[in-house]
């Protein structure tokens, strides 16, 4: 019999989420049946997102994707040995079958992981899964950037704005990136070929903007919101384009003045500017070709990424609160096995 | 010789004009050229939008549409009697040609007025218009309604949101309206046929629209901005669409923290709004194709409008004040002959 340890979170989160907000249960697994395999978890996958995207009722199980082996089956498409990406939730040990993505509110549910040669598993959590395809989907088809633009990523070390900023140089944009500290930057920079990055918690942003961006903004990809992007759309273009993928700035913020910013509506309809939110659900259908894509560019040394991989199932809610508080540099994981 | 009378705006607007803004100028007009013709105006219009759009350098001549009827002619084109809708600014008297379209930026610069038959020719300043098309295009382009859909218009009991609504319930949508006075909620049900309208200043909103609107609001015809916004935006459904028109509600603030507003950002994410704001220049080559479309709705009796005329040019500053307190219900216009 198979005990699996899983995160339960017990109750709202209340500004910042706490340690006290989870706990770990051990659960027995039962029996395999027709068409279920059992997966075990290398790696979770700890996300802003997960922050938002709770259920209503409480306490329930903590969501997101995780790599895992299948090391049992009854399952033959599925065969003990296969690796796998899936919206398990943070669990160490899974019984499931491909039916049950109707009970996921994630897409897509489950898919096998392409050949990575001798790239890491854990790829499919971020440059080559869902995160890298927020990147690359929600990018491209938003912003529709054209070589010679101007585009300027918001939160650009996370995991998310570093893939788009490097998307948007190999499309032959001119790239601006905005991080919190000048480490980040720097990395943005040396590393990723961002053409500038600032510190917006210590740079005048309107006057770096002006000198970065002469010729005004085209694109802007936001991770962040507030008055950060109320400045950055101010030095847009007519008919520019805005792909809204985060607002990580208020997710935990509970003062309601402090969630309130300069409104955006003038510069709107002055610069007719087109806005538009996803989430990366909405291109469940192309994950495949998205993997595929970011792959190949990863193989062709066109596209890096950084992984801050903290290392134990038990660090899983520590990686979590680092992530609004800005500890980590890419992709946020923890290493279960 | 003709002496022409015109509006100039001696310095920037510092919150809402003031009659110390604008002084009114005496003008000898030169004999005709070939190709030119001599307009006289009957009717000035009156719009927020001239608060944003006048020159960067003062004193500026004031922007605006007229109609106007042909007095001498050049032109064999626009013989006299002929009557026209141009973009000729606060003026009396107007010497022009067809090729001064491009020293303008509001566009159509000119167009001959269609058969109004029984109407009066102050409709091609309104419902059959500029703003009729800024109504017709920018809601069936930018919020795409559907039969059956609930949307919700700001502004609505301005010249552009009383025509949003009433094209929204000729559509087969559920229409509310948000305005400033009683007065005008009760027009906007009783005589336009809107299924609800509350009073911004003096209804719980958020209540309001769960009660009007319990399916959600699928479009959302923007004039305002503001808090409002996003109280509506809170009620959205998931692909949302809203076009933002204008934002009145922060034209004449002064204030930086009263340009503020709770952000949009988590919102556009979670349900994957798209939010456009738009000029109705864009549509320019589309101008004749709107003013028949409205003008048919008008004359099949399933557009109402109102004019809110003030008597002589000497009003038009008052009636442009007027515009930012509310003090109108429908098209602001100012009857100069």
């Amino acid at each position: 019999m198979v005990i699996a340890k899983k995160y339960v979170v017990l109750n709202p989160f209340v500004g910042e989420p706490k340690k006290s907000d989870f706990k770990i249960v051990e659960e027995e697994l039962a029996e395999l049946q027709e068409n279920e395999f059992l997966a075990e978890a290398a790696f979770i996958s700890v996300d802003p997102y997960q922050r938002m995207k709770l259920g209503a009722s409480f306490p329930c199980d903590m969501i997101g994707g995780q790599v895992a082996k299948v090391i049992e089956s009854k399952n033959p498409d599925y065969p003990v040995g296969t690796w796998v990406m899936g919206h398990f939730g943070w669990r160490t040990h899974t019984i499931t079958k491909p039916e049950n993505e109707k009970f996921c509110m994630q897409k897509p549910y489950l898919h096998k992981l392409p050949d990575f040669g001798d790239l890491p598993v854990s790829l499919a959590l971020g440059v080559c899964g869902r995160v890298g395809n927020t990147a690359y989907l929600g990018f491209t088809e938003i912003c529709q950037p054209k070589a010679g633009e101007t585009v300027v990523v918001s939160g650009a070390a996370g995991a998310v704005g570093s893939h788009v900023g490097q998307i948007a140089k190999i499309l032959g944009c001119r790239v601006i990136g905005f991080a919190g500290t000048d480490e980040k930057c720097e990395w943005l920079i040396k590393e990723l070929g961002f053409d500038y990055a600032g510190n917006y918690k210590t740079t005048d942003i309107s006057k770096f903007l002006k000198d970065s961006a002469p010729n005004g903004v085209d694109c802007y990809f936001d991770n962040v919101g507030g008055e950060l992007s109320t400045m950055v759309m101010s030095q847009m273009n007519q008919y520019g384009r805005v792909a809204v993928c985060g607002a990580i700035s208020t997710y935990n913020e509970t003062d309601p003045e402090k969630r309130k910013a300069t409104i955006l509506q003038p510069l709107i309809v002055s610069k007719q500017l087109k806005i538009e939110g996803f989430l990366v659900n909405r291109y469940a259908d192309r994950t495949l070709e998205g993997i595929h894509q970011n792959l190949k560019w990863v193989k062709e040394g066109k596209l890096k990424y950084k992984e801050h991989v903290t290392d134990g199932f038990e660090t899983a809610v520590d990686a979590f609160i680092g992530l609004f508080r800005g500890d980590n540099i890419g992709k946020s994981l923890v290493q279960v096995k």
